[in-house]
């Protein structure tokens, strides 16, 4: 078989300037009739594009566009091209993307394929795609697209308008809000990762007399997890995430939260409101984050730590104790920023010490040796 | 639709509190004939609930519950309240948990959607869920609970009372153990991440050189894996974990080993024993660990380590080489803890440190101005 | 039911020593007309195993093989056994492999669980497992395997020569080579992590200001994604790795690239050809990589970083701004490996200055006193 020619995402919209301009604000210069159908850089711009020059490297760009029209910063005034130009450039462009996503086919109704337990709830206008499952007593809100392959749990409830991509698993009593979004392959209700021995363990030993004594030989019981997860409305969670039940209560996630892929959550954890928690953040039993809190890329929490609302931990920190509200922290183990920059600096300045010290100590054997 | 009240799991048993005391052992003060249908904790609870007070907090909660019993530590007196009290309150909670906990759902049979190859062998009493594929000549022991969506390869072994929950997927000529668990989406048996090329590459010439020298432009090819991963009895494995098969020989995982969500274990690993590997531990290629090892969230093996019995690598440490038995270590690279805290607190006293000897250059110069 | 012995693969292959020879090339000493089935380190041959004994502690268990044979690298010579000595023993190994590697099942034709959207197209000789899903429009070149339960969104491009394991979920509008490898439940081509609020966010106020001055309580609004993901010839992806779609343009990933398990690549990345990304890296959002770059386990790089060609990022790494070429680089924030070894020396000598300045300071006392 001969393959097509790779193409871009090609659809069937147009727009002129003008309705372009109605849409996203900002100030209009140049011809608003100009149909645009395509949104793009300037470097790969043709004349159906709208050329999008947000940063500098872009704008210098369009000195060489086929484009006959762009969105630019406020300020930006340029004489060879119809230009909008907007205060605030990621908002513009978050409206005109709106205007080309074109979403995943999701026909309404039951896959032939799928497999939906008669105890089950569907709202009106649900898609449930080929080889889903949807578990007992199970109840899914209006207009929820769950697409293939996707597992639903048992009395787990689904709200309105939820989007769930392929191969994501909720295990059971899982709850989850409206409009939540789920990526592929994501986990929801897998158990927690919590045991116990018959007798303290290395590690309880190490913590108490601060190193391990002696061999400790012992069958390592699993703590059942009988807590769930509760996810709140407008959430939407990563490829391949995991968010673990409770052990007791329920795992919850609050409204506005967005989780990047590969981040886990485990047992207990209560995240507040509209955090945003970047890709492979670990975040151990039993945390407390307040709202508003940006976990950044690769962060490790260790269990039972609190972080206050409006914090910013910076990638790669490992936070090993609770900070308060509006921290900003960073480094192993975390600190506050304005420390991590003071040691960071202490660490370079120790080369120069070395040298002044070996001059201080030449000096004083001579101040010595006068004396003598 | 409108949706029900979002609830916690409802099950329908009931306990006595002597019968709870029976289970749980410890020392019972106050009505043995209460009679509880929930665990939760003491703010949570109500009349129907065992209040759960392990920690100092809730202890303190339970002023304020309204639980007619709790269990707490040994040695907390409580006379508003039924009471109790055990030695090691998570060991008794994992027995509590016990009877609260409802498995999944999975009627024993094969579900119409399941494809099962003719030449695969199933035990007794096993249930092999909707969509769930398992492969030519594979075995799946007694009363194996097989999910919706999971994959079997060819030629693997099952052992006997196995729990694998949806979509994970298995490879082929793997073999697995009695009792083992396995999580939403985790693979077990992908390829090795193994290559080689014609000439040397970057990263050899590097190691030999500490440089690179010039530009090498080659194809780079698969080692393919021809060996495959043993997982022994009773472990458990987590969300999206992944272990990859070995090389000639077989990954291996030891007996008891409980690996948390999002681990990765490369190609040729052997893990001991009763080991804990906490969430997004990443383990190189051809490790060794002993038994009994803790490795915390986050921790990178770098390949052909050995990190002895009893050991405990602390969050996110990085381990370049390899550790004997019963070692604390944490860091980049990872040093004994004794060393990591030195460091950090000479790291601190640099800024001292230049104080001082800012002020000992200022009197030495004060001296040498009174020698002239 | 009794399950049989546990075994290693089991193949019904033989070659002469003569062969092996001939496939591998080397020097061949001793008796070439040995048959032999098997492939195994000296420790585990039997008489019907070519031992492979590319290190120094396999070459010492040669004294106590039962192998007739064996691989060893240049320049050992051995008189019991019949030996290939070979210049580059990996390069020869994975030759050997290839003779003995079992490739998964995959047979020709559309199985009659899997999904396939009439409007989609399939190249000949394709393979489409139990319980996949092809969307609309799809194209799937010649000779593809793509096993049970994975999903391929609709207007999407497979090449020829493609092998996907099961679970693999691949977006809309993706477009894939040819003989591109995706191991289990990888997901290609999920949305990106992009979001804006109609004000200033904490992050972007602290970036400004640096800290948090008031509490900002506002909707975050997501970006669509309406660029899809770019995957060149011969890549391969480890499982439940993630490679989000672009904002505007496609996320690239280059030529004979390979990615291991675990990995996040967000959107807009350009990854080059030939690089190796080892397990649990984290690529942010818009970074730029050059060719033949390798990126070792568990390193993070921040957003809008370009890392130039032929350069190595050591393992955990954290890269918080840009590297010309042929960069060797490690810790956090990262710095060229000689700097960091510098770095980690002067924290060593810490405890030196401590001790040689407190000397400095009760001799200067001394000198002092007699001063006066």
């Amino acid at each position: 078989m001969e393959l097509k020619q790779r193409g871009k995402t090609v659809l069937d919209r147009k727009y002129t300037i003008n309705q372009i301009q109605e849409i996203v604000g900002g100030i209009l210069s140049g011809d608003g009739s100009i149909e645009i159908k395509k949104l793009l850089p300037p470097k790969l711009a043709d004349e159906n594009t709208l050329a999008l020059a947000l940063s500098e490297e872009e704008i210098e760009n369009l000195t060489i566009t086929r484009a006959k029209a762009a969105m630019v910063p406020i300020g930006v005034s340029l004489d060879h091209i119809t230009t909008i130009e907007v205060e605030r450039p990621r908002l513009a462009m978050m409206k005109l993307l709106h205007l080309f996503y074109e979403a995943p086919d999701a026909p309404t109704g039951i896959h032939p394929t799928a497999v939906v337990h008669p105890d089950a709830k569907l709202g009106q206008n649900v898609s449930i795609g080929p080889g889903a499952v949807i578990g007992r007593e199970a109840q899914i809100g209006d207009n929820a697209k769950i697409l293939a392959n996707v597992y639903i749990g048992k009395k787990t409830q689904i709200g309105h308008n939820c989007l769930f991509y392929p191969n994501v698993c909720i295990g059971d009593f899982v709850s989850i809000g409206n409009n939540v979004i789920i990526h592929h392959g994501a986990s929801i209700g897998a158990d927690g990762f919590s045991f116990v021995t018959e007798n303290p363990s290395n590690v309880e030993i190490a913590k108490e007399q601060g190193q391990i004594e002696e061999k400790q030989e012992q069958k390592i019981y699993k703590i059942p997890s009988i807590g769930s997860v509760e996810i709140k409305d407008d959430v939407e969670i990563g490829a391949n995430a995991t968010i673990d039940r409770g052990t007791i209560e329920n795992t919850i996630i609050g409204k506005g939260t967005k989780i990047d892929n590969l981040v886990m959550i485990a047992h207990n954890c209560n995240i507040g409101e509209g955090c945003l928690v970047i890709s492979q953040v670990g975040i151990a039993g039993s945390c407390k984050v307040g709202d508003r809190v940006v976990l950044a890329g690769q962060v490790g929490l260790a269990d039972h730590i609190n972080i206050g609302s409006d914090s910013i931990v910076m990638a790669q920190a490992g936070v090993s104790k609770s900070f308060p509200e509006k921290s900003i922290i960073m480094g192993y183990p975390a600190v506050p920023r304005r420390e991590f920059v003071k040691q960071t600096k202490n660490i370079k300045s120790v080369e120069n010490l070395l040298k002044e010290v070996k001059i201080l100590k030449e000096e004083l054997e001579e101040l010595k040796k006068i004396r003598k």
